[in-house]
C-alpha cells in the first residue's frame, strides 16, 4: 500500500508538511558508540543510544547489550536479551553466558570462572553437556603429553618444537626469548634494543626490537629459523644498514651470524649472500660500488621506437612483512614505493625509460599511521625477461643515511659507498616505545627514493649500467599527527657520460674563438683604414675588443644554437637509445656560455646603435635656381636672395623619408613574436623540450609531464626564433619587395625622382653615396611636369640614372681620401657650430642659423663639385669590388690620391639602418628571448619582454637617430614625422 | 673479520672479479612459489626452490616442507624437520602432525582420522596426553547441552540461539536458512535471488543473494536483527533502490519488511525511518522531491571571508559493510567517495564551498577488484555542527538509474523524482554467481556521483538548501580484467536561481535597445541631411539598419561585459555567499548576446572601413607662381607652361603624411596585445575566472584547479583589454600628445607651414576642412627662408593659422551647400575620369593625364576661390556647433543659401581615419580577442588571431586608402610611402 504512488493518506501527508514547515528537516543528532552511556547500547538503525534492557550493559563495542556480571543471558525468540541472576548455588556465569556454574576456584571480574596459570577450565564434558561445576585441570607438560594451555585458556595443546627436547618447561640454563627455547651458550643476551635517530638526536628503547631481536637473533644463529633471519635482517634495514661501534645492535648481530655462516656456500653464487640469511650488504672493499655500478651493462637494451621498441622498466620485488615472512613477488609501480596519490597513468611514466620523473607531495602523519601500521620491505629486482628463463637483476641500493661507524660513507664520493639492498618505505613500528599498540615517538620515511640510470658511454643499442637506487630516511618526531606533514619524492633520472660532449664543445669554442679573433683583427684593420688613422693605440684595442665581443657572441651562439638543436633531434628521434639529456647540474655550463652569448651580443648590439645614432648624413641637392644655367660653384660667397629660391621641400620629403627608414627592418617583429608564441603555447611546441623522448605536440592532461630541459627549451625556441626569421627575411626579400614594396629602392628612386643625392659616412674616410641626381635636370616642378618625367623615364624616352654615363647603379661605397674629408670637415664645422663656444652672447640664433645654412648651402655646392669631378685634387674614380672584398665586407685598397666609389648595387648603404643590421637584430633578441624564458621558465614572459625591448630599442633609435638628422643636415624636427 | 674493511683476501678478491668480468652480474632466476614442484618448497632466502627431505611434500603455501601423509614429524633441534612412518597398528597422524594414533572410524585423505557428522573427534584427554586411540563423541544437541561440533570438530559448542526454543536440531516445519532456525509461516522462501545488469541485458544468479536473501529478510523480520535488516537494505542498495514488479527481490522484500512495521513508531521522527530498518527511501508522493530539495534551507551560512568565513562543507558517512554491521562513522573526502587517486589538497577542495569540482579518471578492473572484495555502504550526512548538540542532516540520494516498475523515474522531471539514501561506490560481490569467491561476472561502480548545491533565492546569508547527491552506476561485464577499465567521475556543483540575472539583462537589453533605435534613426537622418537627399529610398532603410547594428552591438556590448564583470566583483568579492556562478548550460545564453555583439560590430566595423576607403579628398595648394601677384582664377583656361611653376614636392609632402596617418590609432596594438598577455598568462590574472571564489593570482601547482567559467573569462579579458586600452588613450592623448608627439597636429602645423589646405568629403554635402594657408603667403622656398618664417611665427611676429582673420582655428566641419558640391562634381569628373568610357583609343595615357592634371588645377583654383570668398553665390559662413550638436555629432541647420563651417578645434577630421574611430576599433578588438578565446579557451591563441586580423586590416586600409588618394588627388603612387 505504502508504495503504491498517489495514495498516501492525508494524515500521512500533513505529517510529513508539518515536519517541513517547522524546519525540522529531518535533522538529527549526531551520537557514535563512544558518546552512549554505559546502560546504553548504539543501534546502528536509527544511529541512536538506546537503554539496555534490566540487569544488562554494553558490550566492550557499544553496539548491543549484554547480561550483567553475575547474570546469565536468556534466549528468547525476538532480538532482545533477557538476564537472570544466577542462584546462589551456581554464582559464575559459564564463558558462553547461557549457563550458571560453580566454580573450583577465584571468580574472575566478568563472573566467570579463573583457573591458575598453567591450568585449563573445563565446563562442558565432552559430549556438550554445562557441568554443575567447572574444574581446573592441570596440563601434562612432560613427554609424552608435551601441552600447554591453548590461547583461550580451556584445552590442553601441544607446545612450541623448540621446546620438545626437555619438556614444555624451559628451565636454565635453557634461555626462553620470544617463546622459543634456547639452549644455553648459544648467543649472549646482551643485545641492545635501541633505535638511534641521529636527525632528531634522539633514542627509543624500541618496543619491537626489546621483544624480537634477542630471540630472532638466536632463532637464526641457532635454529637456522628462515623468517628469524629475514625478522633479523629487516630490524637492521630499520636502523638504516647502519654500524655502529657495538655489535650489539641489529647489524651488528648480522653481521656476527653473517661471519658464522662463512662456512657455508653462498646463495645463487653471490658471495655476499649467504645461506638462509637475506642479502643486506654488498662487500665494504673501497672502490666495489663503482665496479658493481660501471663495469658490466645490463643484457637489455633500450629503444624508443620502431620494431623493436622497449621502453618498460621492469622492476620486480620480493616483498616480508616485519615478522620476516615472504608475502609475495610484487611489481613495482602502482604506489607501492610511491607514496604520493597519483593516477596510475602518471604513477605509470616513472617506468617509462627516457622519462625524468619527480614527484613530491606532503603526506600527513595521521594518514600514514593509518596505512602502514607495520614497515614492508622491498627486495627490489629489475626483470631482464626472457620467458622461461626469466632473470632478476638485484637493483644495487644507497642508503643515504648509512653510517659505519659514525661516518656517513654513501654521502662521500663514490669510491667510498657502501652498497646495500632491501629498503621499507614507512616504517611506525620501531618507534614505539612501551607498547606496540602504543604511539610511536618517531617514525622513519623514505623521504626520497631515487632510481637513476646511467647509460653504457658510446653504446648504439640503449644500453645500460646496473641502475642504483639511492634512499634518504627522514625521521619524523611525532608531536601532533593530525597537523603534522612529511614531505617525500619519487624519482627516476637519466644519465650519462657527458665529458665527451663537454670536450667538442669547449673544442669547436676554441677552434671558433680562434678565427673569430682573427677575423676581429682583419676588422680592426679595415676600421683602421676607414679611418684613415695609422696609429695602434688605446682606441684601436677597445674597437678590437668591440669587433671581437660581437664575433665570440656569434661563436657561442653557433655553439649554443648548435648543441641545443643536436639534443633536440637526436634525443627526440634516436631509436636505440644512444644520448640521454644533461642532468640540470650539467646543464650550468651550458647556462652560461647562453650569458656569454647574450652579454656579447647586447654589447656588440649598443655599439652599432651608437655607430648608427653619429653617422654622418649630408642630401646634396642637385636643383638649380631656373633664371641661371651655370653650375659652377659659388666658392664659399654669400649666395644673394634668389628671385626663385630653390624649394628645400624635396630635401624634407628625403630627409623625412630617410627618418622612417631608420627602424626599418627586413621582419616584422610584432609578427616575429606572435608566430613563434603561436608555435610554442597554441600549437605545443613547447612540450617537445620535455624531459622525455616523445617528439609529440599535443599531451593529454591525464599525462604525466616531466619537467624541461634547459637545453632542449634553449635549442626549440632559439631554432624556432631563427627559423621564423629567416622565412619572414626570406619572405621579405625574395617575394614582398618584388611584388609589393621594397623601400629601400623606393628610397633610392625617390631620390633620383627628387633630384637629391645622399652622402653617408660612418666612418671618417668611408661611408655610402646615393647618387640622386635627376635624369631630367630638374625636379621642382608642377604635377604635369614630374608626371611627364616619370612616364618619359618609364618609357626609357631619357637617359640612365647611374653615375657614371649609360649605367644604372646609383648607389656606391664610398673610401675617401684624407684630404677630401679634412676639406668636407671644414665646412661641416660650419654647420655644426650650434654648440660650440658662441662668439658673443648677443648673436641671435636666427643669426646663427643663416650663418649654419649659408654652411649647409657651401657644403651642397662643394659635394656636387666632387661629384661632378670639379675639383681635381680631390677627384675620385669609380670601380668594382673584388669578390673576396665583398664577401669579407672590407677594401684592399687604400685612397691614397684618388677617392674610390665602389659600385654596390647591393644598397649596402643600409648597413647604417637597422635594415641592414637584421642578422644581429635577430640574434639578439633570439638571445634575449631565451635568456628571459630560461630565467623565468616562461615563453609569454619572454615574448612580453622581448617586445618592450625591441620597442625601447626602436624608439631609443628614432630619438638619437632623428637628432643626429637634425644635427648633421639642418633639417627641422617638425618636418621628420 | 669480513667487515674490517680493506681486509678482503685475494682469494674473495678474485671470485668476485671473475663473477664481475663474465658478465653473470648476480643475476638470478625468477622463481616464485607456485614455480616450485610438488617436492620443492620455497626458500625465502635465497628466493629460489629447494628439495624437501624425504618423506616430504611442500605445504599449501608452497614456503615449507611438510611430511607425506602417513608420516608423523619428528622434531630436531635446527630448522628441517624430519618424517617417520607411523606404524602399523598406530597408522593415522593425530592432527597436529606429530603424533601417530589409531582410528575409530575412516582416515580422510591427509591420512588423519575423520568422524561422522555430528560427531567430534577426541585424540587427547582432558591433561593433554595423547590417547593411543582417539574416539568420535555425539554432541549432545537436547537441552540441557543444547551442543554442536565447532568449526575444527573437536570440541562440542552451544548452538545458535535461534535454535534453542527446541533443540540444536532445527526440524520440519522449522526452516533452516544461513545458519538460523526460523519458524515455520514466517516469510514465503519463494525469494528472488537474482540481480539485473539492465545495462547489459543480463541477469546473474548471486551467490550472494542466493545465500543470504531469505535468511536476511527472514531474520530481520522475524527476529528483529539490526544487521540483518541493514544486509536485507544493503542488498536493495545494490539493486540500485529499484522495484521490479515481483515483490520478491531484494527491494520489494524491504518494502514487505517496511509495510509490516507500520504500526511501530518511525525513528528520529522520520517518517520513512522505520524501527530497526535503515532508511532507503523518501516517500514516494509526487512532487516530494521538490519539497525536501527547495523548501528549507540548511540551517548554516557559508561566507567566503571574514570573521565568520565559512566554507567548509562537512559530510560524514555511516558506513556499513555488506554483512550489514556498523562499522564506524566516517568523515567524506580522501578518497571514500573519490575513487581518483590524487593528492590530498587536490581532493579536499572538493569540500570547500563555492570551488566547482570535478575530478575523472580511467580505473583498472583489477585494480578494483583487488582494493573492494566487499561493497561498503555510505549514508551521507551533512554535518551542521553545534558543538555538543552535534546535528546531521540527511543528503537526500537520487540514484539515476533507479527503476520503479520499469520506468527510469529519476531521470524524469523533478516532480516525479523518487529519492532515496544510501550509496555504494563499487560493488564486486553480488555479480559473483557460483561462488562466493569466483571472479564476478559484472562488477557496479558509481561512475558518477555529483552532490549539488544550491542557493536559497535571494539570501544574504550565505543559506543554501539541502544538497542533493546524484549517484549513477554502471555495470561492467567482467571479460578480461587486466585491460578493462571503468570511467568515473566525482563533481561537485553550485547552482542559483538564474531567472532573475536573465530577466534584468532582458530588461537592459531591451530598453537599450529601444533608445539604440532612436539613436539610429537620428543618425540617419542626420547622414539624409549630409548627403542632402530627402528620399527615403532602400538606401535610407539599409543605412538605418548598419547604423542600427553598429548601436546594437554597443548594446549588446555593454549589457555583456557590465554583466560579466558584475559577476567578476561581486563573486570573488562576496562575503557571505549570496551569488553562484552560473552553471555552463546557464552561460549558453550569454554565449549568444556574445556572438550577436560580435557579428553586428564587424557590420559596422567594415561598413565604417568602406566609407573611410572612399573618402573624398583633395589638397588646395595656395602657392602661386612668383611671377604673378594677383590671385583671380584662370577660368576653365589651359593653364600656360609658366616659367616658374609652383612646385608639386609640397603637395607630395602633405599626401605622404596623410597616407601614413591612414592607420594611426590612439593605442599601440601591439603593446595592447603583450599588455594584455602579460597580466592574463604572466601576471596570472586568468586565475580570477576559475569557478571559485578566491581573488588570488597566484595558484599553488599542488592546489585543485577548477574549471574556467565561460563569463568570468569574458568579464576579465573584456575589461582588461578595455582598461589597458584606456589607460593607453589617456596616456597617447594626455601625455604623449602633449609632451611627446601629436601626429594630429603635427599635420595640420604641416598644412600650414606647406601652405596647403586640405578638404575632406565624408558624405555628398558634409565633410572637413583643414585651412594650411602658409601665413607667410609663400612656402616653397628655401631653407633659410623657411627656418625664418618658422623663427617668426614661434616669436608671433606674424598673423595667425585661422581661416578668419586673428584666430587660430584651422579645422572646420563643413556643410555644403548642394550648388557647391555640384559644381565641385562637375570639375571632379575631369580628375576622376581615368578609367571612365574612354573617348578614343589612340589617346595616349599622357594626354590623358594632362587632361586630369588641368582639371586639378581647375579645382585648386575653384576650391582657393571659394575659401577666399570669391564666389558669392557659394559663399560661406562659419560659425560654432551648439553644445548638443557637438555631443551628438549631428547639424540642425541645413546649408540652404551659404555652406557652413564649424569651427572645430577637436579635429574631428581625424574620423575618417583610424584614428577617430579608436572606440569603433578597441570594441571590435575585444570581442574579436574575446569570441576566439570563448571558442578556444586560449588567451595566447585569442591574442595571436587578433594580432593578425589586426594586420590584416591595417593592411587593406592602407591599400585601399592609398589607392583612394592616389584616384582622388592624382598624386602618384610612388610617393606614398
Amino acid at each position: 500500500m505504502y508504495l503504491n504512488r498517489h495514495k498516501a493518506t492525508l494524515t500521512f501527508f500533513l505529517l510529513v508538511y508539518i515536519g517541513l514547515l517547522n524546519g525540522q528537516q529531518y535533522a538529527i543528532p549526531f551520537k557514535s558508540p563512544s558518546d552512549c552511556s554505559a546502560e546504553e547500547s548504539f543501534d546502528i538503525s536509527s544511529l541512536s543510544c538506546v537503554r539496555c534492557g534490566s540487569n544488562q550493559r554494553r558490550s566492550t563495542t557499544g553496539l548491543s547489550c549484554i547480561c550483567k556480571t553475575g547474570y546469565q543471558t536468556l534466549t528468547t525468540d525476538t532480538a532482545s536479551i533477557t538476564c537472570q541472576q544466577c542462584p546462589t548455588d551456581r554464582p559464575a556465569v559459564s564463558k558462553d553466558g547461557f549457563g550458571c556454574i560453580r566454580c573450583p576456584g577465584s571468580v574472575n571480574d566478568e563472573g566467570k570462572c579463573q583457573c591458575p596459570p598453567g591450568n585449563i577450565l573445563v565446563e562442558r564434558d565432552v559430549n556438550g553437556n554445562l557441568l554443575d561445576e567447572a574444574s581446573c585441570e592441570m596440563c601434562n607438560g612432560n613427554s609424552p603429553g608435551l601441552s600447554v594451555p591453548n590461547n583461550s585458556g580451556d584445552r590442553c595443546e601441544r607446545c612450541q618444537a623448540s621446546f620438545i627436547n626437555s619438556s614444555c618447561v624451559c628451565g636454565p640454563p635453557n634461555v626462553l626469548a620470544g617463546g622459543i627455547c634456547f639452549p644455553p651458550g648459544s648467543l649472549s643476551t646482551n643485545v641492545n634494543p635501541s633505535v638511534n635517530y641521529d636527525q632528531l638526536k634522539l633514542s627509543v628503547q624500541s618496543a619491537w626490537f626489546f621483544k624480537n631481536l634477542y630471540s630472532s637473533s638466536a632463532a637464526c644463529l641457532v635454529f637456522f629459523n628462515l623468517t628469524a633471519c629475514q625478522a633479523l635482517g629487516n630490524m637492521c634495514v630499520m636502523n638504516m644498514h647502519s654500524f655502529s661501534g657495538v655489535s650489539t645492535d641489529a647489524c651488528g648481530l648480522f653481521n656476527t651470524i653473517f661471519r658464522a655462516r662463512a662456512s657455508f656456500s653462498s646463495t645463487q653464487d653471490i658471495s655476499y649472500w649467504r645461506v638462509n640469511l637475506p642479502w643486506l650488504y654488498y662487500g665494504d672493499e673501497p672502490g666495489l660500488a663503482t665496479r658493481v655500478l660501471q663495469t658490466d651493462p645490463v643484457p637489455i637494451g633500450f629503444s624508443f621506437r620502431g620494431r623493436n621498441k622497449n621502453t618498460d622498466i621492469n622492476l620486480v620485488a620480493a616483498v616480508y612483512n616485519v615478522r620476516g615472512e615472504f608475502l609475495r613477488w610484487e611489481q613495482v609501480g602502482g604506489g607501492n614505493l610511491q607514496l604520493c596519490p597519483q593516477p596510475t597513468t602518471k604513477q605509470a611514466a616513472a617506468f617509462s625509460f627516457g622519462t625524468a620523473y619527480q614527484e613530491s607531495c606532503d603526506l600527513s602523519v595521521a594518514e600514514l599511521l593509518g596505512t602502514h601500521p607495520e614497515p614492508l620491505f622491498y627486495d627490489v629486482f629489475m626483470d631482464l625477461g626472457g620467458g622461461e628463463n626469466r632473470k632478476l637483476l638485484p637493483l644495487p641500493t644507497l642508503v643515504y643515511n648509512q653510517q659505519y661507524n659514525g661516518q656517513f660513507i654513501n654521502q662521500e664520493k663514490m669510491k667510498n659507498w657502501y652498497l646495500s639492498r632491501r629498503m621499507f618505505v614507512v616504517d611506525t613500528l620501531s618507534g614505539r616505545e612501551r607498547s606496540m599498540s602504543s604511539l610511536p615517538k618517531v617514525i622513519r620515511v623514505a623521504s626520497s627514493v631515487k632510481i637513476k640510470f646511467q647509460l653504457v658511454p658510446r653504446t648504439q643499442e640503449g644500453q645500460v649500467f646496473p641502475p642504483l637506487m639511492t634512499v634518504t630516511y627522514r625521521d619524523v618526531a611525532i608531536t601532533d599527527i593530525n597537523t603534522q606533514t612529511v614531505t617525500t619524492t619519487f624519482a627516476v633520472e637519466y644519465e650519462m657520460d657527458q665529458t665527451e660532449a663537454r670536450i667538442k664543445t669547449d673544442t669547436a669554442l676554441g677552434v671558433m674563438g680562434g678565427l673569430a679573433v682573427i677575423y676581429s683583427l682583419l676588422k680592426t684593420i679595415n676600421w683602421k683604414r676607414r679611418i684613415a688613422s695609422p696609429l695602434v693605440n688605446m682606441e684601436t684595442m677597445g674597437k678590437f675588443l668591440l669587433f671581437y665581443a660581437g664575433d665570440l657572441a656569434n661563436v657561442f651562439f653557433a655553439v649554443t644554437v648548435g648543441s641545443g638543436l643536436y639534443w633536440l633531434i637526436f634525443y627526440k628521434a634516436q631509436q636505440f637509445v644512444s644520448l640521454l639529456l644533461p642532468l640540470p647540474a650539467q646543464e650550468e655550463r651550458f647556462a652560461t656560455y647562453i650569458g656569454c652569448a647574450f652579454a656579447l651580443k647586447a654589447v656588440q648590439f649598443l655599439h652599432k646603435l651608437i655607430l648608427q645614432v653619429s653617422t654622418d648624413v649630408f642630401f646634396i641637392d642637385w636643383e638649380r635656381p631656373l633664371s641661371k644655367t651655370s653650375r659652377t660653384v659659388q666658392a664659399a660667397g654669400v649666395p644673394k636672395r634668389d628671385p626663385s629660391p630653390v624649394s628645400i621641400w624635396r630635401t624634407y620629403f628625403v630627409a623625412n623619408e630617410w627618418n622612417e627608414l631608420q627602424t626599418f627592418r627586413k621582419i616584422s617583429p610584432t609578427f616575429q613574436i606572435i608566430a613563434v608564441l603561436f608555435f610554442l603555447e597554441v600549437l605545443g611546441f613547447s612540450n617537445l623540450a620535455l624531459r622525455d623522448p616523445w617528439p609529440t605536440l599535443e599531451r593529454s592532461p591525464e599525462a604525466y609531464t616531466p619537467s624541461y630541459s634547459l637545453m632542449l627549451r634553449y635549442g626549440l625556441a632559439a631554432t624556432l626564433w631563427l627559423c621564423i626569421g629567416l622565412l619572414q627575411v626570406i619572405f621579405f626579400t625574395v617575394f614582398h619587395e618584388h611584388f609589393v614594396e621594397d623601400k629601400i629602392r623606393q628610397f633610392v628612386d625617390l631620390c633620383s625622382i627628387s633630384n637629391i643625392s645622399v652622402l653617408l659616412l660612418s666612418h671618417r674616410c668611408f661611408g655610402y653615396y646615393i647618387h640622386g641626381r635627376s635624369v631630367h635636370g630638374h625636379a621642382d616642378t608642377n604635377m604635369e611636369e614630374m608626371n611627364n618625367n616619370l612616364n618619359r623615364e618609364s618609357e626609357s624616352l631619357c637617359g640612365q640614372r647611374g653615375l657614371l654615363p649609360n649605367t644604372d647603379i646609383q648607389t656606391f661605397q664610398v673610401s675617401l681620401t684624407d684630404r677630401l674629408r679634412s676639406h668636407y670637415d671644414r665646412i661641416r664645422e660650419q654647420i655644426g657650430r650650434r654648440n660650440g663656444p658662441s662668439r658673443l652672447i648677443d648673436t641671435s640664433s636666427a643669426n646663427q642659423f643663416e650663418q649654419r645654412a649659408r654652411g649647409y648651402q657651401t657644403m651642397n655646392h662643394f659635394l656636387g663639385s666632387i661629384i661632378d669631378h670639379a675639383h681635381p685634387d680631390m677627384d675620385y674614380i669609380v670601380k668594382d669590388k673584388l669578390m673576396f672584398e665583398r664577401v669579407i665586407g672590407m677594401e684592399f685598397l687604400e685612397p691614397s690620391e684618388k677617392s674610390l666609389f665602389y659600385n654596390d648595387e647591393a644598397h649596402s648603404f643600409s648597413d647604417v639602418l637597422f635594415y641592414g643590421n637584421e642578422a644581429t637584430l635577430l640574434i639578439f633578441d633570439t638571445l634575449f628571448f631565451c635568456v628571459v624564458d630560461l630565467g623565468s621558465q616562461s615563453f609569454v614572459l619572454a615574448a612580453v619582454l622581448t617586445c618592450v625591448q625591441q620597442m625601447i630599442f626602436r624608439l631609443i633609435r628614432n630619438t638619437l637617430g632623428r637628432k643626429n638628422l637634425v644635427n648633421k643636415t639642418l633639417v627641422d624636427e617638425r618636418f621628420l614625422i
